[in-house]
């Protein structure tokens, strides 16, 4: 199963955070990141295609872990409990010890339009992926699409909530709250 | 009740897609559009900050619709009913007659990427605002957020629908029949 793990990526990212928390996104360059963890721009620029990038690493390994679940999901589980598998199996790349640190680099992308509407893609593709699976599975549409969209709305909002500060559940127990709660509000219609 | 009316903005806004779906949104200027329909750039710029815009006039009254949906839920009503009464509302906004123009428009944006993050900023936007306006009826978090965004999934998806080449029945219709299958994908979990 994907595992967050880190590496001279994961270094770099570090110090970027640290970098773009103190002087700004925008006043960071790509080789003072690199010169932070003694690398240079060149090893930078063979990580990453552009600074953005930097916050947006581990993306594919992300998506593995929805699609792990989604895999490892009984092949007669209805949409939403192949969904809920999806969001237990992500669960595994946002391990407590990594709190602080998604919480720093959610402060820079909520400050920045640009990383803000980045970030919106990335959700949007982990949705499409999804669906793409559950349509795999067998799921007709709009059910494949509705199912991985809502999927995707209660990982954004179990993130956001995981992030607080007072916040001691785990990311998981989070999520399956979110999940609670959009069961409860949609049999309250 | 915010409706669908054509004006300057809107001879202009028709004028664009025609240009945009014959000779490509990146090949067509402001001046040209403005020109299509006997005006200048000037007043072309009176109404539409740049040419993307163009395509995103009418978001205003888009929100007043649901907000107005919203408004008029009875004050008991549980927040998915009243995002029910929301996307009906919205609803007044894509009367039959206007299919072939959202057809027409949904094409366009769909082919350029910064259109599409525009389009997708835009839902968020209203996303932000119904659950702004289910918070001020007293709905706590996350139940206000997650039943704006699951609003919004809904009427994402009846809208993709509603433009498909062979779909007869009209918007309400379709966001009634998405929603029904949210209701039934939650409720089968």
């Amino acid at each position: 199963m994907a595992r967050w793990e880190p590496g001279t990526a994961e270094r770099m990212q570090q110090a970027a955070l640290e970098l773009f928390a103190t002087r700004g996104f925008e006043q960071t360059t790509a080789a003072e990141i690199a010169a932070a963890v003694g690398l240079t721009e060149r090893t930078f620029f063979r990580h990453f295609s552009d600074k953005r990038e930097v916050l947006f690493h581990g993306q594919d390994q992300l998506l593995s872990c929805f699609l792990d679940g989604v895999a490892a999901a009984p092949a007669d589980a209805p949409p939403m409990r192949v969904v809920e598998h999806a969001l237990r199996s992500s669960a595994d790349y946002f391990p407590d010890e990594r709190r602080p640190r998604s919480r720093a680099r959610q402060a820079v992308v909520d400050a920045v339009p640009a990383l803000r509407e980045r970030e919106r893609h990335k959700l949007a593709t982990i949705a499409e992926a999804i669906a793409a699976a559950l349509r795999g599975r067998g799921v007709p549409e709009p059910a494949a699409t509705l199912a991985a969209e809502s999927g995707m709305t209660v990982f954004a909002i179990a993130f956001t909530r995981w992030l607080h500060e007072d916040e001691r559940r785990s990311f998981a127990q989070v999520a399956d709250w979110v999940l609670d709660e959009l069961v409860g509000l949609t049999a309250g219609r």
